[in-house]
């Protein structure tokens, strides 16, 4: 395989660093130059990278999104559990990665769509697409939940996974605010051994 | 009544200016300048009336969260409907004013806890207290509901109402991203008239 060109692993070395950035500080409160500082790279070649600030988070989004789908995959490819026990795992997982994070960077996208709502287009786009495809994985996942008579089927698996969406990125917020996970992780129990309970 | 002295009147002024620039550009993308601008206030009389953008703030937050908390005793002490309709109207009324905004500003705590989680002790503590305080009265409406066997009773009104304010914080969320309210609609009716029913 072909070593990456420098312009490239600078790009990724960007992203990387933003993602960091915009999950602690968020869309205003992260600098393009503090970004910059971090990679070590002069102020005016921001540019050579990215249209604008706008374009640079709508690619972080993407990146972001795109990594949680990968790592997502690959965990449902080597998976035995039953789709439900998939589901705790997978949420129980992501919850131990914020809590060793202090709690301080729940999920990119909420936080960044809390802020930005609509007002970006760019962005806009970029979370709405992201938000579409991990709703159609959890969504099939959701599916066959109910298929094995794990996961109640009076409501379609598209309609349980939008509840279960807003209440994870709500509980998430909770965490934000409380400074750990002991809500957020009664709130998905609650949610997958109880009100969505066949 | 002896009218309100002129600073506590820009006081107030700033406040209310405050919650405006706060629900639609978040903790970071509102300058005190430009509050102050808006109120006409000379900059370096600010810290007059706050020690800082943080306390600032947490007054912001104090005071957004009494004026829901007076609207929503005013509503229930004028209504006579049933505890879980008092419920649907709340949230619809509330839905209601954020469509006519735009769908641009949520629940201000819900976005500021998104922003800056618990980085601010003085925030952090404004939010902390009221989010206990709504959730008092929405948990108060929630066990009426339950004794009315309008929600279901096999978990207490406290696990209930947790589970459904992260579900409407979330909802919110996604509001703000799509530009309108219609999955959030759908995701309270699916919580009140599916998920909770006994």
């Amino acid at each position: 395989m072909a070593r990456p060109k420098r312009s490239e692993q600078t790009r990724e070395a960007l992203i990387t660093t933003g993602i960091e950035q915009l999950s602690l500080h968020g869309y205003h409160g992260t600098g393009i130059k503090q970004i910059l500082d971090a990679v070590n790279v002069p102020k005016g070649s921001f540019y050579h990278y990215f249209a604008s600030k706008e374009a640079f988070v709508a690619e972080i989004i993407r990146v972001y999104s795109a990594q949680l789908l990968t790592q997502l995959d690959d965990f449902l490819a080597n998976s035995d559990e039953s789709p439900l026990a998939q589901l705790k795992t997978v949420y129980c997982l992501m919850l131990d990665r914020f809590s060793s994070q202090n709690c301080q960077q729940g999920c990119l996208i909420g936080s960044i769509a809390a802020e930005l709502g609509n007002q970006s287009e760019l962005c806009q786009t970029a979370m709405l697409e992201s938000v579409a495809k991990s709703k159609q994985v959890v969504g099939a996942l959701m599916q066959q939940a109910q298929e094995a008579g794990q996961i109640r089927n009076d409501y379609t698996a598209e309609q349980v996974t939008a509840v279960f969406w807003a209440t994870w990125e709500g509980s998430l917020l909770q965490m934000k605010l409380e400074g750990n996970t002991d809500s957020a992780k009664e709130i998905l129990f609650l949610m997958l051994d109880g009100l969505l309970k066949p």
